[in-house]
């Protein structure tokens, strides 16, 4: 009999774990990723904000799962699967075959039927959306410094967030400390320190899915680094000048993203039902109804525990998945026991709030700032893929704590080739 | 009085080497790039070949002169030169009077009159064309790893180098390496040693600049690493697919130039004349025929030493056309002295073979081998910019020693934006 099949589509989080929690259970694996690196998401802000490299929190799959014979990693892009051939499609045509399929796509940022406004108000999700994030403000502060009108020069230094969830709480305390210590003195026509920082959140509070009493100790942690908030606000427009929300106009030359996720298109692939964030509606135990070799796990996946909560979309979700979806495959190939339901365990919930304060709200207790802030760091130092990461990381924080300076503060503009296409250049 | 203002154009080695060397001078400075960072070149093939991550060599030009009161930074595009109304010409249309205007804008690589190559055979001057090189040459591997026709395989499995000076000689060393070392057993259908790195010389020698015995040594060790160098050996044709050298095609997915460069517009902008790769004919002062007060050095430049020698296009006659721009300067404002005519003071050639020999050229002594390398690799580490680049530098390259993996193995596709137009993505 040939050996079970089972193909993983997606290198993060939860396509990982499912690889790593399928080892020894004879089977072979192909993994296909159209990234050839596993990212660390919840550091990516500060690649956006200029305290890591991208190379700190990314690595390479391949490496990862160098010494899984079992493995295969393929760099293609998928464009459909075939659910009744049982067989994931690829970019040139070729069919990948499958006994099982795990399917980790995750999410991208969306704009709430507003595409229009991804041009001017980049989302943060990948690498290249962490290198652009970080041109535009590192430009903005450029472009002040040689502005000689003042009112132009107010909106080049205004940075507007949308979305006060983890990320814009934790962009809007890096943009103010790079305004007022990493940037000081730099400049000659301008005052960095006066860069305004405004985060606007729909809802009532900030860190909506943590309790009340760290919303509260965050918004006024933010206020008090000078992060302005504007709370049960709507965003009505977005230009390339500037926002609407509440009625007003708020003329900005930086507008950041943090408001919603779109999962990414499996539900279109497999021909199934989603939810209005394209998220597949999945069984108890992780497949798609009809189609028990299908898992969707992750961000792609729409789930409600027993307790009647919904899954949350955050990294540790997909890794349960992940080895979730593995189980049930061991259980099956070993034709023994009975699957269980997929069971989340929600370990906390945290978020940096500047550079000495945080919350952590771990459900049985609640920790805040500095202490918080401790945990937080060794935590996602912990939780980094690789001993040469977790070293780097620690290095540019260790560097960043002492002299203030951030270490990645580059504008860099993508490719040579599209570059070759501008006119001027010296 | 009103303070003499200085003009310098470009943050490369000559640029910041005569800001530096006008502190306390009473100027007033204005430092004029169209990136935000100084780049150290010489470790740019590392960047190239993911040994080192992009921040690691690069440093924001506005920190490194922050404490100068005198300096302003200004990140622009120059378009031109106003000679006679003694203003640089800014993108935007502004201009910036001066005095004494300094122009160190460096070279590009050059395709001899064949710019079509471009698109097939990336060149090595940039932050941005090291991250195509980079991408390219990952990207090959991954795409080989799916080939199924062996011809196309061979192909992609194939890395040409044209040019065989000091960036040609260890972008070699350095793919070999990554092929043999970095990326073994990561693979399941090819073998990644099995890559070939063809080295193509239209001279008859490698490192034409260093003393023959040392050519003799660095082919002996290309060769030995498993190098393929092709000596004498004109390219008359590169395409998508391929090069054809010396009458014979060899088909490529991977080709890099490391040829040829051409000056920035500079003798453009003035309106002076320049030589067949469009360097500016200075005066023994540096200073360009019939203006006194504008400056060109480095590789912007040519000129010949009183022995009849050309200064070479290293950073390190950049950095000495530095000074030597800052002393005149500062010679004629003190109403002192005359200036001296520009003395370039050979310090030596180096190059790396590999991960364990180098040669190095003092003109008086020469080293080759393990004992060259850790020379080169100590200098490279000393003339870095900042601690913290140094310290990273030797992380990164300790790491390499001890585990042969390379920590930068990211193939990232420029800008967020443009890859939202491309139409398939998960």
């Amino acid at each position: 009999m040939a050996q079970h099949h089972v193909v993983i589509v997606g290198g993060g989080f939860g396509g990982l774990a499912a690889a790593q929690a399928l080892e020894g259970a004879g089977v072979r694996i192909t993994l296909i990723d159209r990234r050839n690196h596993h990212l660390f998401q919840p550091l990516l802000y500060q690649v956006a904000t200029a305290a890591l490299a991208t190379s700190e929190i990314a690595w390479p799959v391949r490496h990862i799962l160098r010494q899984r014979r079992d493995v295969t990693t393929l760099l293609a892009t998928v464009t459909g699967v075939d659910v009744a051939g049982r067989a994931v499609l690829l970019d040139e045509g070729s069919r990948v075959g499958y006994d099982s399929l795990i399917i980790a796509t995750g999410a991208r940022h969306a704009y709430f039927g507003h595409d229009a406004w991804e041009q001017f108000a980049p989302g943060l999700k990948t690498l290249e959306d962490a290198t652009t994030i970080r041109r535009k403000l590192l430009t903005a502060f450029e472009a002040a410094e040689r502005e000689t009108d003042p009112e132009r020069r107010r909106a080049l230094l205004t940075f507007v967030l949308i979305g006060a969830g983890p990320t814009g709480v934790e962009m809007a305390g890096a943009i103010i400390e790079l305004a007022r210590v990493t940037l000081r003195g730099e400049f000659r026509s301008i005052r960095p320190d006066e860069a305004r920082v405004v985060l606007i959140e729909g809802g009532q509070r900030v860190l909506a899915n943590f309790r009340p009493e760290l919303s509260d100790y965050t918004l006024k942690a933010l206020r008090h680094l000078g992060v302005e908030v504007e709370l049960g606000a709507a965003v009505t427009e977005i230009d390339a000048n500037g926002v609407v929300y509440g009625g007003k106009r708020l003329d900005a030359a930086t507008i950041i993203w943090a408001a919603g996720v779109q999962a990414s298109p499996a539900a279109r692939w497999l021909g199934v039902e989603a939810d209005r964030a394209g998220r597949v509606k999945v069984e108890p135990d992780l497949t798609v109804p009809g189609h028990p070799e299908i898992f969707v796990i992750g961000d792609t996946a729409t789930i409600t525990m027993p307790d009647g909560k919904p899954v949350p979309g955050v990294g540790d979700a997909a890794k349960q998945g992940g080895k979730h979806a593995a189980r049930v495959i061991r259980t099956r190939l070993g034709r023994f026991g009975k699957p269980v339901p997929f069971r989340y365990n929600h370990a906390g919930d945290l978020a940096t709030i500047g550079k000495r304060a945080a919350v952590i709200d771990f459900g049985w207790t609640q920790l805040r700032g500095w202490l918080a802030w401790w945990v937080w760091g060794l935590a996602h130092i912990y939780f980094l893929i690789d001993t040469r990461n977790r070293l780097a990381v620690a290095m540019s924080w260790l560097w960043i704590y002492l002299s203030g300076q951030r270490s990645a503060r580059l504008i860099t503009q993508g490719d040579a080739v599209a570059m070759a296409r501008e006119p001027a250049k010296h």
